[in-house]
Parts: structure tokens; sequence; C-alpha cells
């Protein structure tokens, strides 16, 4: 089930190369990699888990509610962030050229199915 | 003349709220809030500034380019960071129905300005 939702994101975004499921210790529950994309989606997961973590608490401190999105863009790859419940959230990688409010969108519908079975 | 560009960044985004220039340290170099505003955006960004810090390390250490560009959606704000130099971002604080793109758009057209003054 959440493999499917993760692949009806990455196959409907233009430019999307991976979407990945991940607790927020940075242990992957579920990824899927576009076929023919070499890219390690549970490193960067992994990594970026710990700056989730830390935007939540800063945002959260400010007292302007909870992070739900955080978006990163490097040069080589866009990052794409949602957070699901105060265990889970739900990332996206994708190409500079890639269409980030596509992205955002398929994010932010295939949110609630994941919730559901999430909890 | 840095509190020029910042003011031309929020006052032309609907929903803007304050815009900052600041160091990776957290200390500010110029801000501008908008008039009837209260915000306080030296203390977001001096947060935020160790999120960046983090991102830019992840990033970097992925091979994946420096961070460019970091946005947070939460509940009650929305932050544009756009990194300028090594030492230096610009971050813009947003209301949750702002104009996302045009704020990216901002960011994007003041930043070579800012980056001549810096260097």
């Amino acid at each position: 089930m959440f493999v499917e939702a993760l692949r009806e994101v990455v196959e409907n975004t233009d430019g999307a190369l991976a979407g990945l499921l991940m607790d927020f210790e940075g242990i992957p529950l579920e990824s899927y990699v576009k076929p023919g994309a070499s890219f390690d989606i549970e490193v960067l997961g992994a990594e970026f888990s710990v700056i989730v973590k830390s935007v939540q608490r800063t945002v959260t401190s400010l007292d302007a509610g909870g992070a739900k999105e955080v978006a990163v863009q490097a040069d080589k790859v866009t990052t794409l962030i949602r957070v699901l419940t105060s265990d889970y959230f739900v990332a996206v990688a994708l190409s500079p050229d890639a269409n980030l409010g596509k992205g955002r969108y398929m994010l932010r519908v295939a949110a609630p199915k994941l919730i559901e079975e999430l909890t």
C-alpha cells in the first residue's frame, strides 16, 4: 500500500526521482525509486530526518505551529518533505528542473491516505 | 542599502511579514518588518540559521551541491530562506496564505544585489 502511494507521487511528478516513507529515527518504512534513476533515497532520508526534527523543534519553540512541509533546493537535487505524524514523514527527491508545485500537490494528496494507514 | 532590498522583497510579496539578512552565527545584519506586523524575525532567523547550517552540511555530504533555498511551512508561518554566501543568508517570513512563488521570485531577484554588497 505504502509503495503504491509513493509510486503514484513519483510517477505523476515530472522530474521526481524517488519517494520515501521514513520515521524520525531515520529508519525507512518504504521507498520507491523511479526505474532508471540511480539515487540513494534512504541515505538522503536519514540525513533529512535530523533536519526535519530540528525544524519541528524550532517551529514549536516559536509557537508557529508544527512544521508541515520542508523544501530544500540544492544545486543537484530538490527535496520535498511532508510531516505526516509525530513519528513519520514522507519525502520526495526531484531533479532541479522538476515541477515543484506538482510534487507538493501530489504529497498533499497522498498524505491523508498514508496517515490513515500509519495510525 | 540592505534594508532597501529587504523592504522591496517584503512589500512586493502578498502576505510577507518580515525580511532578514543574517549570518550563519545567527547575528542579524539588517531586518525589515512590515508596518503593523508584530513579528520577531530576529528570533526566527537565529533559530533557522542553525537549521540552514545543518541542511548545508547534509547536502554537501551527499554531494548534491550547496543548499540554495530552504522553505519551511508551519501552521502559522512560512519561512523562505535563500543562502547568499558561505556566511550569509536572507530570510522572509510569510503568513500561511501568502504568495509563496512571488516570495521565492523576489528573493531570487534580490540575491545578486545583496551578494554584491556583501562581498
